[in-house]
């Protein structure tokens, strides 16, 4: 059992900041993102788009706005479980919760913080009868560690940026990458597709276009696909170690919806007038996810739901103690593992 | 009388990235200060110190961060109104507010944002008979333009950071630089303390210390103060045509209480469960000025504080329009220059 002062569900923009504000508090953060790395939507859709409205930013890239967070937060140490959907939750006597994934894991906290955004990314899937058997066996829709595919054999599908940059990227690191997509037109960044066609023409990566993935075979594990041309209806086999089709991940609200929480227009409602929590005390939720009057579903706004709630989530944790507000200009930042940032302090000195 | 979408009296953090999110919706600002330079607090109180907790900046020094909005709100044109103060709002019969400076200058606008922080800056000044007949014919209390010292003999009171710094800056400019501290001891950055200490030894700047001005003289404008030494009782004269006395800015709420609009703990209440409008329908008011149940007077809720309040504004100026709301990413800003900034766009293109 992982236990923690706040958990939080969802590892994009406005979970990863609440981890900061927390631990000006000393409040020590877990994030849960079914996704398998931390950004949420920023990571995930747009990396490499820039954003214009994030205060102080005249302009700054999706990606760099995450890694920039990811640094903010070092300090504050906290947990990550990847790659996994939080799946149920339910209430101890001291009224701590418990938060259990598609995998199992448990987590513990007095506090849960919902920054699920638009829901768990959940990938979609090709139809193809026995794909379930091989999931985990050589199929995979995610890609969460590049390493594993190293003198592997594989075959990416898809037609975006995903399945372009991935194709590119394993062209590196696997012994064999094969490109199938349903057209022979591809959407994404210019220099995307102009890479993947220059790693064409080096033969360093297979292309199969137009065509689409029809059959999956192997004894315990995938050792073979069969590709269809779908200009021509002819059929290959090819051996493959892995197969990753790249058709895009879309949010689902999922399993929290069904976690007693007031739920309108696909979000949860809070109380905006206060802390953010929902109908349920001691959860909280906090950026695109939840809803009140008004709400506008922008990054800066989950970065003062996430200030106002880690407010409330102390005072919950700590009934007796008064926390008087220090400005970080003035007390500084003390992280867990030790570090301490302040700004040089003015000193006191005669002139002669 | 200058006109204009929103009136934002005080041109802090919170005010400056309003006019951001305005020109997001195609509404124009004019700003009011009653400090000759934009940033508030962050540029008056400390802007060579780092904050810590500005979302997306693990460490940024308060100066910058008022520098990157002023480069975020370029495209938005803002007008600004500076060194003067906030004075009177009336409301004339087509809604719309008039807004006067105690310099009589004169703004007309349908919203009015109060963005005051804890108030209009302004001087502690020194207690000396004549002070206000020399006031704008010598004596000074803030430095707007810096180049009407110009071969001036300046004389600068004050023992903090702007009295070395000033004191710093002018020697360059001036003719000659007399520096009074009623101690002996500075207080401040020690490279501004240890530059003062470099630039007497030099001779480019006289110290008297420790010492008070205790008179001044001239007809029509200041020619001659008196300095006495507090150690010794000595009295002297100074030629000076300049008389500048930087004993720091003290914020006062001052006009803006007597406004009608409902205070509590010297700040404004709002409506923070919907748009942080003030009990005066059309009078918003947002960042440190405005209070709320949990209110926190941080620079990243003033952001979100803006933004909220921009979109209420809009639907007040426009009733019958509906705002849909297009990602920065998505739908680029289009400035008011003409200038454009968006996102690449992704290509369709076929892969041979
Ligand atoms: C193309 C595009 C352009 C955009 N441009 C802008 C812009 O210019 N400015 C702006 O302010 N905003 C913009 N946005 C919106 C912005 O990205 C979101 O407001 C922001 O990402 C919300 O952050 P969040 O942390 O609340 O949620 P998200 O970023 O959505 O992150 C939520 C995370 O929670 C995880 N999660 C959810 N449920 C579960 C569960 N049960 N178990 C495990 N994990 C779960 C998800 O996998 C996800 O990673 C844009 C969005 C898109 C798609
Ligand atoms: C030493 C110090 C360290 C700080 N550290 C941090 C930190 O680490 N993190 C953080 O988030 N915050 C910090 N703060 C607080 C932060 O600076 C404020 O929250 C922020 O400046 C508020 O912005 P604002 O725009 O609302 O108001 P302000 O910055 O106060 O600006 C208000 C402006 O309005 C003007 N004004 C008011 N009334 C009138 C009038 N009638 N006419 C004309 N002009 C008027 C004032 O002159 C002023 O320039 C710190 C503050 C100080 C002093």
């Amino acid at each position: 059992m992982i236990k923690t002062d706040i958990l939080i569900i969802g590892a994009g923009p406005t979970g990863l900041f609440a981890v900061f504000e927390a631990g000006l508090l000393q409040l020590k953060c877990h994030l849960i993102d079914a996704l398998p790395q931390p950004g949420g939507q920023c990571a995930e859709i747009y990396p490499k788009k820039p954003i214009y409205d994030i205060p102080g930013f005249p302009e700054i890239l999706a990606g760099e706005l995450v890694d920039n967070l990811m640094e903010q937060i070092k300090p504050f140490q906290p947990g990550f479980t990847l790659g996994e959907r939080a799946e149920t939750i339910e209430k101890l006597e001291d009224g701590s919760f418990v938060v259990t994934t598609n995998k199992g894991t448990k987590h513990n906290a007095p506090i849960v913080a919902i920054a699920g955004g638009l829901g768990s990314f959940e990938p979609r899937k090709p139809i193809l009868d026995n794909l379930s058997k091989f999931e985990d066996n050589g199929v995979a829709y995610m890609i969460k560690e590049p390493e594993i595919y190293r003198n592997k054999k594989v075959l990416i599908a898809g037609g975006g940026d995903s399945a372009l940059d991935w194709s590119i990227f394993l062209a590196n690191i696997a012994s064999e990458v094969t490109l199938v997509h349903r057209r022979n037109e591809f959407r994404g960044a210019l220099d995307s597709v102009e890479k993947v066609q220059e790693l064409k023409n080096q033969g360093k990566i297979n292309l199969i276009t137009p065509a689409e993935v029809v059959g999956l075979h192997g004894d315990d594990k995938l050792e073979k696909v069969t590709v269809k041309k779908t200009d021509t209806s002819q059929e290959m086999d090819v051996e493959v170690d892995n197969f990753i089709p790249l058709f895009g991940l879309s949010p689902k609200l999922g399993p929290i919806a069904e976690w007693g929480l007031e739920i309108e227009k696909n979000a949860i409602k809070v109380d905006n007038s206060l802390d953010y929590q929902t109908n349920i005390p001691g959860i909280y939720a906090i950026g695109d996810v939840n809803t009140y009057p008004g709400k506008l579903k922008l990054i800066l706004c989950g970065f003062h739901e996430a200030t106002l709630m880690c407010q409330s989530a102390y005072q919950r944790i700590f009934p007796n103690k008064k926390y008087v507000m220090k400005y970080t200009t003035v007390g500084g930042v003390l992280g867990f593992d030790g570090s301490k940032k302040e700004a040089p302090k003015a000193v006191v000195k005669t002139i002669k």
